[in-house]
């Protein structure tokens, strides 16, 4: 009998077929006519586990569109690893731009062209496959599995906390692996350490009760839009450091280890700045452009109202003026102590004459970090690297993933993230692609994990 | 044979009629729909001066609504007078918050309700009957007159200014009288000597080509609103001052004999606090309320905009933000100057990573102020004085009125302002009135006022 590497590559073009037929349904999680096709694909993903001998396999439902979660439990004294990843896709807009249409995938030059391939349906069919692997040359795996594949990241994980309370028995793990990563490079690994947190507010300032003449009241009534202008300009120096009252109270600087790990990774700042027409770059002193854009907290404004927008002049001294804000979190901030800094920084810096109010949005999620010492971190770290010959990036993204935060608060797990993908793969975009090479790689990696995770414990 | 003012009041019942007549023709100059009303109120006050003796008279076409021209030259060696004012009014809405219609004049208590009584029917009668007074039982008036009534000033004199341009030498003269006025108590009689002018512009800032994510981009890429808001935040100090650089270089601050005038009017601040519900006024620190609200420039974002403004969160840091603003202005302020002001500053203010630009917006007018020994206004003045018994206020508007800087520029005139309506008298609003009494009275000014110009001469 084979061992799992060899299992593997026995059955490439068998696992190459599944994910053909992965890719041709639209798992659109989005668009409401695209429904029963996600419904299709968790129960193909469902399918799909069964055959690779896991069992327990069912859809957990949610008040939207349901995971697929399976398990293989058969070491006992071993640790359970949990494979997080989701099912859904994003719209194929804008359509026009695809080379070859976005659910008909498509290889040209080693690279397979389809919505999905790269975020994140061929990363979806790594671990099952190599667990396929596993049970099909020894019949057991070398720890625990569980697998949670949710059908809503792409429109922002809305349900994905209430399942994991509903099912915080059935999902409790050890370890836990998200899936939904990518490589800067295709011969550099790369591991996911951290995402920052959101807190999000509107600023909601009045001075009068109604819009007054300009010319009548001009000289003696407050302006609230001046009034919002003070106090935006109170939040940020000139030298890029939030000035809010107390925001940094709770940050963790990135220690000396951390900054040496962000600093490995090439700083792909001027790429932003040139695609996007910068003039230039912003931010905290003290820091380096990835330091800031991931290791440091922001503040933004990411829209601003007041008074009269039409075309040419209204003479109006308006009655109110409003700003949205988005806070980027580090450890250890969490979003309602932000944003309750902000709204003492706004009591305390509003003039009496205006009444000005915080206002806390939805869509906050906590920061994320792996532990520098988290054992999986640990055990992927080291596959990588004997696989590719090089130590894997470790990487903390500026934006954030709603879903690792609640995993740690629901199963208590520092979720590592990997991927084989691009960081360039198109995900989102039009001509969304994997290389397959790493795909394949990908297989290896995962069968390895599995092992090395053993020997750890 | 009766003099002036002993006609004036023979004829009391006749004029009364008239004006009855001129209120019930709704000429609404903003709504196309009554293009032909206000054309017919035209002929109807060509029709009043032909009836009054006036002379050449006839309407002065424009691209939109006429003007009525009339004169009576036949003094030779006396000053011509020019009465300048309009035959428009402003609609009628609300229309179910009048208590009688507002074309159908209903008398209550000595008030006269209809719209157009008070602004400025009633006051656009007082010098022709006055004139048609002197010249049905002298057969003379004391100096050459001019009428130049508009139809266009509520809706802000579009053509006037083309207006004067092409009827410069018709309409040429050594002293005018704007008759678009008001009185601040029955028994206070009040001349306005000034008005506000106004520079209008827009700021764009713009950072990037497109919207950011607030993620990805949060640290490095910068923020338009930010750049915005630190731009206004430069432009009024904590103390009401305006700090645009070079803002007060042209300004003329009042004169102490000015700043008499302001503060023997009643403050009436406090009416607008309580009205707009304002927790308290602001302004120019050095000037009280009334000098800072007619005397003293202004600086009003009247909007701003920018990123999203819609329900809940986008977290996108914008591409660019936009803000409206308007200077109310006062001699010897020139709008151009003042956006030039304005226009250097933001440069030598924004960062260099932001495209910042000041677009000059229309609707910009040159403030305006009558000098303190201007004949019309001591003439004015001393008659006032005398009928009423108590010295007029000096009143200076925070507003502007577009006709009187023009009239100025164009005809070299410093037009007095004077009314014989109340300012509380529902101007622009519903159960706009007229007081019957005041109305009288006006009559009585406008004809000893046209023997005090010519005794001054």
């Amino acid at each position: 009998m084979a061992d799992p590497q060899t299992y593997l590559e026995q059955q490439s073009e068998r696992y190459y077929d599944d994910l053909l037929s992965l890719l041709r349904i639209p798992s659109i999680s989005t668009d409401p006519a695209r429904a029963a096709d996600v419904r299709a694909t968790a129960e193909w993903v469902a399918e799909r586990m069964r055959a690779a001998g896991l069992e327990g396999v069912r859809l957990l439902e949610t008040a939207g569109h349901p995971a697929v979660y399976g398990q293989w439990l058969g070491a006992p004294d071993g640790p359970t690893l949990l494979f997080y990843g989701h099912y859904d896709v994003q719209p194929p807009d804008p359509l026009d731009e695809w080379v070859s249409p976005p659910f008909e995938p498509t290889l040209r030059e080693g690279r397979l062209y389809a919505r999905g391939a790269d975020d994140m349906k061929g990363n979806l069919l790594l671990p099952i496959v190599a667990c396929e692997a596993w049970l099909r040359t020894g019949g057991a795996l070398p720890v625990n599995v569980k697998f949670v594949f949710e059908g809503e990241e792409e429109i922002g994980s809305p349900h994905f906390g209430d399942l994991l309370a509903e099912h915080q028995a059935l999902l409790a793990c050890d370890r836990a692996i998200c899936t939904d990563g990518g490589q800067l490079a295709e011969d550099q690994p790369t591991v996911g350490v951290g995402t920052r947190g959101i807190a999000a507010a509107e600023i909601h300032v009045r001075t009068a009760n109604t819009d007054l003449h300009s010319g009548l009241a001009g000289g003696l009534a407050p302006n609230p839009i001046h009034v919002l202008a003070n106090l935006l300009a109170t939040m940020i120096s000139a030298d890029g450091r939030i000035t809010v009252d107390g925001f940094y109270d709770e940050v963790i600087p990135p220690s000396a280890e951390e900054r040496a790990a962000i600093a490995a990774v090439p700083d792909d700042s001027s790429l932003l700045q040139d695609r996007s027409g910068l003039r230039g770059l912003v931010g905290e002193a003290g820091y380096t452009a990835m330091e800031r854009n991931s290791a440091r907290p922001t503040l933004e404004v990411n829209g601003i109202w007041g008074g009269y927008q039409g075309a040419g002049t209204k003479t109006v001294i308006p009655a109110e003026a409003h700003a949205k804000i988005t806070c980027r979190l580090v450890p250890d901030q969490e979003p309602a102590g932000v944003i309750e800094h902000l709204r003492e920084h706004v009591a305390r810096h509003a003039p009496a004459f205006a009444e000005a109010t915080v206002v806390t949005l939805p869509g906050s999620s906590d920061p994320f970090l792996v532990p520098g010492d988290e054992p999986t971190l640990l055990a992927a770290e080291h596959v990588l690297e004997g696989l590719y010959g090089r130590a894997p990036y470790r990487t903390r993204s500026g934006g954030s993933v709603g879903a690792l935060p609640l995993l740690r608060r629901y199963l208590g797990v520092s979720a590592v993230t990997i991927g084989f993908g691009l960081a360039a793969g198109g995900a989102h975009a039009p001509n969304e692609f994997l290389p397959l090479d790493l795909w394949r790689r990908g297989q290896r990696v995962y069968a390895m994990l599995l092992d090395a995770l053993a020997e750890q414990d």
